[in-house]
């Protein structure tokens, strides 16, 4: 099994990494940090006569690679509720490779995937991550992809979350499963 | 009541734009394209030394004007069950006015607003969109904006839209209200 | 196509009963009152040596009926955020239903119908009443029924749903579907 | 502090019962098992001439000796996902004694207190019992009880929870608490 850690942070070593580090600790991975690439937000030329255009970005070289493992995790501070417009904007744009001749399999590779989301957010993030952790879950059904499992941790200041004992044991028991 | 429209569509006259010039017909607003402007994705500086950085973006200038409005409507379509990445960048970025000096008054002055949302999705968005209007819910919570009311419509080609006689009526009753 | 309208209500002539009697004006329907029926709360009895036991009430004779149409429409105040303890005994109690001899395709039979719900509710029900559609959904999801829509209206003193007009609006577009 | 345990399944030793005993072991509460009392549907009468009646069950001793306690712990396995028709019922009836010259201060007495919810569901419970989280969080604040945590296990066959290692993690953390 092959491991694709998809950071959607906009700070270094932020709780959400320190937590996803303590889950995959001595586990082989590959790592992609989105905010040390150029993913420009999709254009949505899905109606047009010439469909989508390239946009010269990071996205496709950073896509190819990510296909080429079995197991996605996506880590993402929760930003307003959600996954980072880092992150969201990364997702848009699979709606581009659906339809790309360069990626003529997109869905049914994404389909035999499977998925963790690990997120740590500050306000209420047992609550108020509900609706990041649905919408997660739309996503990966839409694309066929199996939604194993989720983290919510509580953070906000710096290391924070190496108090939350019970996110954790989550990370040491998702690390027995990796 | 002054009026401010936030579009975040990628796409000039999809669904979602339809859908709010009917709701919008005859009434004074002032229209924000996202797609127009040049907004860069949040870098999370709250715990550097020296805080958020100027991005050097479109972004200041714009929040600057939205603020001037006393009502607030956000137009999305809906991307992978939720806003779009355009639009998800432009609210992280309220975490930067919150810290900023040159918005020394950021929370109260969003505080004092009204917000709708009008989106619209081709995935049974009636359904699908929850996790989304619950999203928009805890962020308006947060910033202390009254949310007064949304319209999920369905459509997917261009057009679309116009077969959606709920949301065609919801947005003619929300034209009485603005 | 046979119609089944399921009232969770417990006050006679309330707000959700007014707007489903608008949505079926003219349409021959048989109608259930849950309130009117016996209908006990189940006794799990999944995991006993005997299974289930017939509880002596009135489920049976009413499911065995509600089973001898296509559309089952649900209709229910929102009493603290989800379907009243009235309609939620009636929905516990299919668990007996999917394991009784006297109904061998239960499970089968609910798979071939399509489903509405229709919900009025005091508290900011177009958001706060989410949580209950997005139950109906697993519910409907689980049993292999179709979800075809749902109106949420908003109302507290008898009659105030009169003045919902959108609810109203989704109540005729419904009657033209029926 | 002063804890009252509030059951709502319907099988003894349940797995949503065993996870809750790991929880409270060795600590002095009240428990309610809602199963072992007459606790009948609310008749919504608020708008009758003469308000709510009583209706001769065990609610009103039940909700007398809850009252007392600061913090309560309702514990419900997950069926047809949400809390089940019997702990539903309990619930409803708040609305009566909201109104019953009985419990004058019903509200203000409930808005003093701390809750958590402890579940466990057999249909992946972490993603399909989010809507009850979210019911009972609504609940809770229109109570103004304070919605300290919550724990959702899997668990389908009896004893099933004790593979659970996060769910019984959770129980201990939440001992400590207690």
């Amino acid at each position: 099994m092959s491991i694709a850690i998809i950071y959607g942070g906009t700070r270094k070593e932020g709780n959400t990494e320190i937590l996803t580090k303590h889950a995959i600790q001595g586990i082989e991975v590959e790592e992609f940090y989105l905010r040390d690439y150029r993913i420009l937000p999709i254009e949505d030329m899905r109606h047009d006569e010439d469909g989508f255009q390239d946009r010269g970005d990071d996205y496709a070289s950073t896509i190819k690679r990510v296909l080429q493992h079995d197991t996605l995790i996506f880590v993402t501070p929760i930003y307003w509720y959600s996954m980072t417009g880092t992150m969201k904007n990364f997702v848009d744009r699979w709606s581009h490779s659906m339809r790309d001749a360069a990626f003529p399999d997109f869905k049914a590779q994404m389909g035999t995937k499977e998925a963790y989301v690990i997120a740590v957010g500050g306000d209420a993030p047992a609550i108020k991550g509900l609706p990041m952790v649905e919408q997660f879950k739309y996503i990966f059904e839409f694309m066929g992809v199996e939604f194993k499992g989720y983290i919510i941790g509580k953070g906000n200041k710096p290391g924070d979350i190496l108090e939350d004992k019970v996110a954790l044991f989550q990370a040491e028991q998702l690390r027995k499963k990796l």
